[in-house]
C-alpha cells in the first residue's frame, strides 16, 4: 500500500534548516508516518545558494525564491527556518497559499505578530506547528502522564530552570540576541521552560517577572560600546490556575551550564525531579514506597516510555537531541494526517509568546500580571 | 599550662540541647579550644528534670530554675536551646546579668524582639551566638574564599533552595509551625538560605517575596478543621548591594526532600554548584580550563579545607551533621577569647529575622521592598 | 562537484539491518560524506519479505536471495545482519567478490572462522568493517586522545564492566544465546567491553578468566529444563603489552542495569571515570589542579570533541545511540575513500574473537593464558 | 540508676588513639551505653608523652609504661592503636590479665600472629574487637538487613571496590606499607572491602588473586632507590559458600580517588548499589516497581535506619566518619555487657587476615585457592 505523498518545502538553510531536514529524514526512518515525505525544494537567499543546499540536503529542487517555493501548488508544507524577523511574513504567505506551516520558534518577535499568524492559521484550517522540541522527549511525556494519572497525588508545587552560558562572556558584541524587540533570554530561553511549565502544570493564571540585565555594556564592533537593554536573566513566580504555585528562571550566563532544561515538580504523595543535561532519566518519589525504602527513583528511558521503542528496542540506549526533532516531525504529520490533535501549534506558540512578554511587562511594573491571551 | 574554665549554664533539654551538648563535647575533643568547657549546670521545667538532664547530657548539677542558672556566678555562659518563645526572656536576663549568650536560631519570632536582644547584647559588651550551623560547612567556606578571591571572576546570580518535606501531609494536624507569630517556611527554613545568601554575597538591598500558602486547612486536634495563615513554600526575588540577583525558594511540602540546602553561584568565569544533599563536596566550574576539558569540577572535602582536618586526616571520610554543630561551637569559644569575631552574633541573628518578615511584607504587599535593618 | 557513487546491499533487515540503514541515512545527512551512498538492493529470506524491506527501509530494490546481491556487480558494499551464524558465509562471498564488507559484530562465532575472514580480506585488498558502535563515541575519543597526550601520565590501570540485565529472569527460556557455540556473556557483552579496553590501554598480553554460568537451568521450552553450559557472568584480569594491569567484567545478569558500559583509567598523574549511562560525558581529575580545588570534572560534549559538532552546534545537547551508528558508517566510508584507515577491521573483530575465547579458555584451565592471535 | 564503670587503659595516641577517644565520648552522649565509660589511663612512650596525652585526650592518668596498664586492676577494657607490629604482644598481655581487648586493625600483620590471638581471646573468655568501622555504617546495615530479607530474591554477584590515591606518587619514599611483612595493599585496603564481602554475601569458599606492584622503586630516602615487593593494586574472584561470585579490587594509586569503598549486589529480583563517596544514601532497585517506573531508588539515611535516629531525628541530615567509630564503640560496649554479640571479635580480624594472604599466596601460585580459617 503506497502513502500519499507530502511535499515539503523548506525556507531557511541554516543550523535549524539542517537540523529539520534531518528530523524529517529520521522521522520516515524511524516512524510509520502517514505520508511520503518529499524533499521538494529549498529556498535560500539567491539561485545559487539554493542550488547549493538541494545538494547537500538532500532536496529535488534549490531556489533564491521564497515566494515562488510558497506560491507552487505542488508543495504540501511550507517549513519556516529563517531568521525570527522573517517568520511571520513567510509563515502568512504559506498559510495563504493554503498550505500547512511549520515554523521555527519563537513564532514571532511580538506576541501581536503571532496572534497575527494564529489567527490567519485558523481561518486557512491548515495545520501548523512551531518547534518546541524538548516536549517531545519521552521522558517529558511520562512526567505528564504520572501527573494526570495522579501518581504524585495533588500537585502543588513547580520549580523550572532553562540555564546555558553562551552570552557569558561581557566582550561579546552586541547582537541580535540584544535587540528589545525579540530579543533578551526570556524570549530566547525563558520561553522553552514556559512551554514545559504549562505542559505539565497546565495554564498560568497569574506571574511576577524580574528580568534583570546583568552585561548592562557590550562591545559596539566599532571600537565603542552599547547600552544592552534585554534580560540576561529573567525571574518569575507563577500562579497556575490548578491552584499550584512555581516559579521558572531563564539565564544565558550561567557560566558552566550548556544546557541545563530542569524541572521538579513537588505533589501531596510524590515528586518528579528531571534535568535536560540527564535527559533520558526521569527521578520519580513515591511516597507509596515502604517505609525505610523510599528514595527518588532514576527511571531510564526504554521502550516503556513511547516513542523511545521505535529507536532502539533496548532499554538504557539513550536518544540524542535529533532524535527529539525526529519525534517532532512524526507528531505533525500525524496531525497533519487528522490522526491526532496539532501538539504545538501556532496558538500555543502565541500563547508562550505572551507569557514571555507578561513576564517582561511585570518585571517593568513591578507587579503581579495575567496574561491576556 | 592550664586553660581557663568556661562554665555553661544550659537552658533547655530537647533535641537541640542535646545537639549544643554533643557540639561542646565534641569541640573540646576536637579542637585546641582556648578554654576548659565546664558543663556546670542544666535547667529543665522541674527540679526532677533538670536533675534527669544533668546525669543523662553530662552536666554537674541540674536544676528546675533556670533563673538559678542565670544568676549563678559561676557560670559564664547562657546556651538558651528552649522553644522560641522563650528565647528573649532568657536571653535578655542572660545578658543582663553579664553573660555570654548563645541562642538557638531562630533569635526570637518576631524582629523587634531580636532587635531588643541585639542591643541589649551591644550593652553587656559579651559575646553573643545564634546557631546558624549549616555556615560552619568547611565547604561552605571554600565557597566563600573562592568567591572573595575572584576565583569566580565577578560574581552575577545567586539561586538558593532550602527544601524538606516534613509538612507534606495535609492530615497532619495544625501546629505551633502554624502559629502567625513566629511560624511559617520562610522563618523556619527560609532563614537558613537567606544567612547562606548573604554570607556568600554580601547583604541584600531589596526584594520581592512570595509567600503561599498551599494547605490552607489542617486537622485541629478535635475533630474539626482549622485554617492555616502562614506560610508553606516562599520564594523571593533578590537584589544585592554588590549589584548582583539572586532568588530564594524554602519549602517544607517538597514531597522526598530530606535536606535540600543547595545553592548555585555564577560569577563571569567560574561558578558554583552545592547541595546539603552532598555537603562535604562543592562543584566548581572554570573558564580558565583549556577548552574541551571544562566542565564542573567535584571537590571533596578534606585537610585543604580547615578545620576538616581537625577532625580527619584523609579527605573524603565526611564529616557529619554534628560535627558541623562542633566547629560552631569551637568558633564561638574563640570569639569569647578574643581570637576572631563573632561568627553570628545577635545582631546577624536579627538582620535574618528582619529579612524573613520582609519577605513576607513584600508578598502581602506585592512589591519590592528593602529590608528597615 | 559530484561524489562517486557508492552501492550498499544489505542482506538481513532485523533490527541491525533497520539500525545500519539508520547509520547510512543519518551519516549521508550528517556528514560530508565521501561518497554518494545508494542503498541499492536489500534482500530477506524471501522475496516477498525482500520487496518489503525495500519500501520499508528505503532500498532502490529488493531480493529474496543474498547470493545476488552479492554477484551483482553494480553493488560495492556487502553489509552483513544476519544471524551469527551466517556472517562468515555471506562476508567470505562478498570478499570473494571483490566487494567491500560490513559485517555486525560478532565477526562469527568462532575465531577460527573469524581468523578465515580476516584472512580473506587481507586477499581480498577491500576493506572491511565491524561494528563496534561505542568506541564512535566522541567522548571515547577525547579518553583516548587524552590518555596518548600524556595527561593522565604513565597509566597504570583499567576497570571495565559491561552489565546488562536482559537475562536475569531464570524463567526465561533457553535461546540461541546459550548456544555454546557462540552464546554467553563473554561474547556479547564481553566484546564490547573488551574492544574499549584495547582501544585505549593498547594490547593485552595476557589474561586470567573466570566464566560462570549462575542460571545453571533454564525452561526448554517443551515443559523440561535444559542444562546450560554458557556463561552469565565473566571477569578476567588483563595484563597489558605496556605494563599496565586491570579488569574487566561482563554480566547479563545485573539487575537494573540496562546499559552499563563503563570504565576507570588511572596513570600517574590523573584518571577518567566513563559510564555509557551518561555517555556524553566524561569525568577527568588532574593531579595539576591547585591544592584544594582537584576533583573530578564532569566534561560535557560539545563541539570541542569531534564530530560532535557536526550533529549540533551547541554542546550540551547529547548524541544519541543512532548517532554513534552515523559516525561509525562514516568513519567506515572514509576508509573505503583511502582517507583514514580502517577505523575497526575484520583482524581487529578476530583479535576480540580471540580474547573473548582466551577469558574461557583461560577460565577452564584455571590459569593465565596468552592470546595466541 | 547509676550504670557500672567501665575503665579504659588506652595504649597509643597517634590518630587512631585519638579517633578511638572520640569513640567513647560520642558513643557516651549519643547512645544509651550499658557502662558508665571511664577515660582511665593513657600509655604513650615516656611518661612525659604520657601525661600531656591524658590532658589533651580527657583521660585521668598517662604514663609511659603500656605495661603498668595492662597489670592495673581497676582497668577494664585494653584499647590497642599502636603500629600494626605492636598489637600481637600487648593484645596477648591484656587478655593474658583477663581484661577485654579492642584492637585496631589489622589484627597483626601476619595471619599466624593473629590466631594466637583469636586463640588468647578463646581463653580469656573476654570481648574483644577489631576496628572494622565502615560496617557500622546504618547503610551497610539496611543492605545486609535487606539481602537477608530477600528482597533482592537469590543474591547471584558482587562486586567490590576500596580505591584511594595516597601511595599515587612514586617519588614518595619506601615506607612501613611497603614493608612485606604486613604491608601492601590487599592488607590496609583490601581488608576492608572483603570484610564488607561477607558481612553482606556470608563466607568465602575460594578465590583467585591477582597482586601488582605498580611502583617496582621507590625512593630510600638515602638519595638511592629500593625494589618495592608489596602491592600497589590487588584484585581478586570469589566464590561464595552460598553460590554467588564476586569480585574485588583494592587499590591505593587510584588517582582522585579520596574514598571509594564501594559495592554493587545483584539478585535475581534486586539489585544494591552503595559508595562510601556517599555514604549516608544506598540505592536499590526492585524488579517488583511497575513497568515503566522502574530505577535505582536513591534512599537517605534517616531515622528509619537504626541508629541513625539516635544521632539526629530528622533523615537527610547525615552521618559523618566519627560518628561510625562512635556505633563501633556502642555495640562492642553492649558484647562486653552480654547484650550483643561480639560485632567483630579477633576471630573474624583472623578470618580477614588469612583472606588476605590467601589472596596474596593464590596470585603467587597464580592458582585458585581456599582460605584455610
Amino acid at each position: 500500500m503506497t502513502k500519499p505523498a507530502l511535499n515539503v518545502g523548506l525556507i531557511g538553510t541554516g543550523f535549524m534548516g539542517k537540523t529539520h531536514t534531518f528530523g524529517f529524514a529520521a522521522a520516515a526512518r524511524v516512524f510509520d508516518l502517514p505520508f511520503d515525505v518529499v524533499l521538494h525544494t529549498v529556498a535560500d537567499r539567491t539561485e545559487e545558494l539554493g542550488q547549493a543546499a538541494a545538494q547537500s540536503l538532500g532536496f529535488r529542487h534549490g531556489t533564491g525564491d521564497w515566494q515562488s517555493v510558497v506560491a507552487n501548488p505542488e508543495i504540501d508544507l511550507i517549513d519556516v527556518t529563517t531568521p525570527n524577523a522573517f517568520h511571520k511574513e513567510m509563515a502568512l504567505a504559506g498559510l495563504a497559499a493554503g498550505k500547512h506551516v511549520y515554523c521555527e520558534k519563537p513564532l514571532a518577535p511580538l506576541a501581536s505578530e503571532a496572534r497575527e499568524m494564529a489567527d490567519a492559521a485558523d481561518r486557512a484550517g491548515t495545520r501548523t506547528q512551531v518547534g518546541f522540541n524538548y516536549l517531545c522527549n519521552p521522558m517529558i511525556g511520562l512526567a505528564r502522564e504520572m501527573i494526570e494519572a495522579g501518581e504524585l497525588g495533588e500537585i502543588r508545587t513547580f520549580r523550572g530552570i532553562h540555564a546555558e552560558d553562551y552570552m557569558t562572556d561581557a566582550t561579546h558584541p552586541y547582537s541580535f540576541r540584544n535587540d528589545p524587540v525579540g530579543g533578551g533570554v526570556a524570549a530566547d530561553l525563558g520561553s522553552h521552560i514556559l512551554a514545559t511549565a504549562e505542559h505539565l502544570m497546565g495554564p498560568i493564571a497569574e506571574l511576577m517577572g524580574d528580568a534583570v540585565t546583568a552585561i548592562p555594556h557590550r562591545p559596539d564592533g566599532k571600537g565603542g560600546t552599547r547600552s544592552v537593554m534585554t534580560d540576561d536573566v529573567t525571574r518569575a513566580f507563577l500562579r497556575f490556575e490548578s491552584g499550584a504555585t512555581g516559579s521558572i528562571e531563564a539565564s544565558w550566563i550561567a557560566t558552566g551550564r550548556k544546557m541545563q532544561h530542569d524541572f521538579e515538580v513537588y505533589g501531596s504523595k510524590g515528586a518528579l525531579i528531571f534535568s535536560q543535561e540527564h535527559f533520558n532519566e526521569l527521578h520519580f518519589y513515591s511516597s507509596d514506597d515502604p517505609a525505610g525504602r523510599q528514595g527518588f527513583r532514576r527511571i531510564e528511558a526504554g521502550p516503556a516510555h513511547p516513542p523511545y521503542g521505535l529507536f532502539c528496542v533496548a532499554p538504557g540506549h539513550q536518544l540524542g537531541f535529533n532524535d527529539l526533532k525526529a519525534i517532532e516531525v512524526a507528531r505533525y504529520l500525524d496531525a497533519i494526517a487528522g490522526k491526532a490533535p496539532e501538539p504545538f501549534n501556532f496558538r500555543k506558540g502565541l500563547r508562550i509568546q505572551e507569557l514571555v512578554e507578561t513576564i517582561l511587562r511585570s518585571s517593568h511594573a513591578a507587579r503581579w500580571l495575567k496574561p491576556s491571551i
